[in-house]
């Protein structure tokens, strides 16, 4: 009657979709957007358990247990142990039917742990045992989880003023995969937030030299675009609730960037007239170098201050945003796009309200540099799900050429993380799969089969020309 | 080949959901948020027919026959009868294919009247002379109905200045189901609104004192809702277009109050400043007491000004509005998050663009207070359909822990639309039936019908602490 | 295993769906929307080649063509040759899954040219040989084609300003079917834009009389509407980013006019001013003649200024815009309405987002005056495909009456369109067959293929009163 739970077909529900994943999965991994610490990578210890793999850091988890009532001492306090975390965890997941995180902890269990039982709190004792057992038989450090999962490439996310001395330590190690640098420079962006000024502070200290102008802190901006690069690094990511478009002149920027170092307050037009000037400028530097640049829209960020004071960003407390988008997003791709100076675009959505927003967007700026120059960046966090998958999938089939995207990122900060390949793929199959088997495109296996290839992998190594 | 039509599997398209709907289908109704009216429960008359019993306050159905071109005069003139009303609304039916007023009408023909036959011009004679030889044989006052539904509690929506009147009479009767009051003060939160100063004068009445500055009515409100408390109210609702957040001092308010008083002009901001205040006000009341804050957010009202000044409010002449919601419905929960003074509360969504504002909002202020303290309401209004109902739970489902969620609403005017717990259990049994049909979720009976047992019943008696 | 791609029941996944599509073939077509020019019908050129009928102007085709990397010459480019685009376009093909281009395309090379073959690099030579055979043996002229395509009636866009000269000659031929002109006045109600001052003199040549004042040019206006009735003129068209409504005197409407003929700068508050009432006056002379009024909503256009300067308008740079509507556009139609002056409605979505705002709109508005008399547009532009026209329809169905619906039109600019009726007539059996099969919707083929035939034809008739 029902299909076992996530057995061999998992989310593959016809014949074309099981010939397709046939191909994909035997594709590796580029996994070209990720949190993963260089630190970790390159120190590569072995995880006490399974609650320091999958609780210690995981705001999804955590976010999950908060929605089940579970107590916060149970989530992030120091005075629980990883058991009691683990068994509080587990006690959550029947409620979380429907839930991305339901597949993702039992693809995970099965894959690297090669656990088939149900997590449930009947079942925490039995699994704890299991997992940890099998922690201690080796195989789940860093550098051992990314190997198992077939990754070729990964990108990190780097602060310009990161020194990237893991990532030149990873270089000279023997690795059978690469961890590039990629460039994320909202610090140097965020002129209006109190941490600006102290932000400056450690880029001069990085860079050896003072940062007294705007100019001043343009060029050395470029400097460190520059080191990246020597270090292999091909994209840059950014975060905005809206990407803003707001015209200044240097002096006017100069004066915001000079309250920004002073650690006065910046109203929102003058931080958006900032903004708007530096990633103009940074843009043109990554189009000289053939970079992607990652423009991540929506979120809304820190929203429970009680917990922010208590715990800190990144803990579970962003949701979506809402904003009217369009007419800046496109004014600031014109701007660019009239000098010839647009780099390779990545456009990721917070808000499903967006998609379709974003999706015919591309359009307008695509040009021969690239195939899909533009691209429409696979679900994000909130729709890092089937629906959200399916849905961006079929924006990008209705508006653009799916055939040439670029396809997954974790986007995460766990080494445990990489089944979300195998889930986005999985999904992406049943897709186009379905398309074949209801005479929606020919069932020419050949072609479905490189479409899902190239999605899974080829597209991105091409688009990021990584070697 | 074609189904029955409303059949007995009726929504149910795989096995598991009908294992599932046989579970959810025995327990009882706890109605927590509908328009009935308390005196027409105590008085319990026997209606005459079924057009009183459709067509005399439906401003669905109103709505659905003005968009067939029926004649005003068969929609709420005076001057044609119940059975040309009747009439006029079967001729409409065949045209609304798609629409969830179909289904109702023929649930509802079916679970009260006994009635088979598919309702048209064709039909409508002897639906009619069926229906009203029902009605006759007795068994549709308002009581009746209630009981027939297997109603445990229902909560009705009710003026701090209402004087509870009936409440109190229905308390004292022998009734095998509760009437709770529930606290629904947007007369007091419309200040801009020009029966604002009536509404004062009629509170002043109602508590026999005068209120003669926001202090004081403040005060009156508070005294409000320890009386609504004492008879047994669990919760508030509250109707908004968005949620404000705007920041303002007593000084002010009392100005913005003397003025709403006065019946003077008051702008959007003074009056989002006054709401923002008072709501924060009432929501440390409601926390105080362990009630739920109902927000029902997104409605542009009256929007045919013609019809309003004919036939006034709540007719048919409601539409979706689409402000951006999210910063301000942040900021007005962690105001009162900050404090530890937010209530259990419930966002309900007309806009569909919202459900992932909404249902991401969710997880910022859940606290171990309650399971999902903060809950995603249940589809609403123009969503109250299959395809809304779908939306809003996969949203849930993807966002937060579905299987804490407090489920559905008739958030209607008519004692017939208790059906409408069945459509939304149907709906809800083959959403989750397909979870584990696809292997998606593990086809384990004993946890699947708990969580659709929870949904259709138990979780809101948990969350709103009645019993 | 997979069903043949686009085989006889193309998009027909349930019996009912075959049954009605049956019925619904058979109709012939209204397209009371499109793009056509009433010259090129007039002359009736034989096309040279598949090129030419294909790649000419579809600004589709060349956003398909730049999102899968073509270079600009091989899509607007002079000096490359009709085979190459032809080939270069054929090559993106396989790419295109999932895009409405895929079937578009195929439907054409089937429908017209007889061609069973998949289009790509591998097979564009043979096609293009198979396609250029058939252009040669005739049947390819303008009229040709509308008449292999079974139109009754088709109507075009015509500015004010423009003589209908063709339309006139066309309706002194002998034609087995009929073109309407239908008035778009987007360059009246333009004030800010450059061309203004230029259009109001082509205006004046037109009319055969100086435009000095705003009330002159709704004079003037006014005529046109009598001499476009007096050829068979039954709608109107407008295009908007958002419905403004904003009230100004006679005097500043004046002086808004009077810079905007004297080509000075008109700030957005001022120009939505002069919109408002110029919409309205042009409005109540609709309704007084029984037009409809189509306001298409939500495009934001010309998006990329290097291409725009290059190549000019409606060449592939057009996005989808993200204003909030509803408020303003609420306010629009019932100052109308609250005269007894709205004419009949057509409201069509760019952003899906807005799909459950509008269709709630309509009901605000309905009267006995037309069945339906504020309709929903079907799925347009960049929603003109399998997944916005499903979104469309149910949301229609959910809101309103989708038995009333007027159907589907092409707004194409190419002759070769019109199987997106028989496109949109698929899509639309299979989901109200869907219903039946169900069990959502009785399984009576009368009734259900009377609604098919209705909406694909009747309805439109019908409400534009054409004979």
């Amino acid at each position: 009657m029902a299909k076992e739970f996530m057995g061999s077909d998992f989310l593959l529900e016809n014949e074309p979709a099981k010939v397709m994943f046939a191909a994909a999965e035997k594709m590796p991994i580029f996994d070209w957007h990720c949190h993963l610490s260089p630190k970790e990578i390159y120190e590569n210890k072995e995880p006490a358990d399974i609650a320091e793999l999958w609780l210690a850091g995981d705001h999804y988890k955590w976010r999950a247990m908060r929605s089940c009532g579970i107590e916060e001492k149970y989530i992030t306090g120091c005075e629980t142990s990883g058991y009691e975390k683990f068994r509080a965890f587990a006690s959550c997941m029947p409620a979380l039917i429907g839930n991305p995180m339901y597949h993702w902890c039992h693809l995970e269990l099965r894959r690297y742990f090669g656990i088939n039982e149900i997590l449930s709190e009947e079942t925490a004792d039995i699994i704890w045992e299991k997992a940890n057992a099998k922690v201690k038989a080796g195989g789940f450090t860093p550098r051992e989880l990314i190997s198992r999962s077939d990754v070729t490439h990964l990108c990190t996310t780097d602060d310009p003023a990161d020194s990237l001395e893991y990532h030149k330590l990873l270089a000279a190690e023997n690795l059978d995969f690469k961890v590039l640098p990629a460039f994320r420079p909202d610090n140097a962006l965020s002129v209006e937030l109190p941490g600006f000024a102290q932000w400056l502070r450690r880029m001069e200290e990085t860079a050896c030299k003072g940062i007294n102008t705007y100019k001043e802190l343009k060029n050395t901006l470029k400097d460190r675009i520059e080191y990246f690069a020597s270090l292999g690094c091909r994209a840059s990511d950014h975060a905005f609730s809206y990407v803003p478009c707001e015209e200044a002149g240097e002096q006017e920027l100069e004066e915001i960037f000079a309250r920004g170092k002073a650690g006065e307050k910046i109203d929102r037009l003058s931080a958006d007239k900032y903004k708007t000037d530096l990633l103009r400028f940074l843009a043109r530097e990554y189009a000289a170098r053939g970079w992607g640049m990652e423009l991540h829209i929506g979120p809304i960020r820190n929203n429970n201050s009680k917990m922010f004071a208590a715990i800190g960003p990144d803990a579970g407390f962003d949701s979506i945003d809402d904003y009217a988008i369009a007419a800046k997003l496109s004014a600031f791709l014109d701007s660019l796009a009239r000098e010839d100076k647009l780099p390779r675009t990545v456009l990721f959505c917070l808000n499903p309200k967006d998609n379709y927003v974003l999706g015919s967007m591309l359009g307008n700026f695509q040009s021969s540099e690239a195939e899909s120059k533009i691209q429409f960046g696979s679900a994000w966090w909130f729709n890092d799900n089937i629906d959200g998958m399916r849905e961006q999938m079929k924006a990008l089939g209705n508006l653009g050429a799916l055939g040439k995207f670029v396809g997954m990122v974790t986007d995460s900060r766990s080494f445990l993380s990489y089944p979300r390949h195998e889930y986005f793929r999985r999904i992406m199959c049943n897709l186009l799969g379905e398309f074949a088997e209801k005479g929606l495109y020919p069932y020419d296996e050949k072609t479905l089969c490189k479409i899902v290839e190239d999605i899974s992998y080829n597209n991105a190594i091409k688009y990021f020309g990584v070697k």
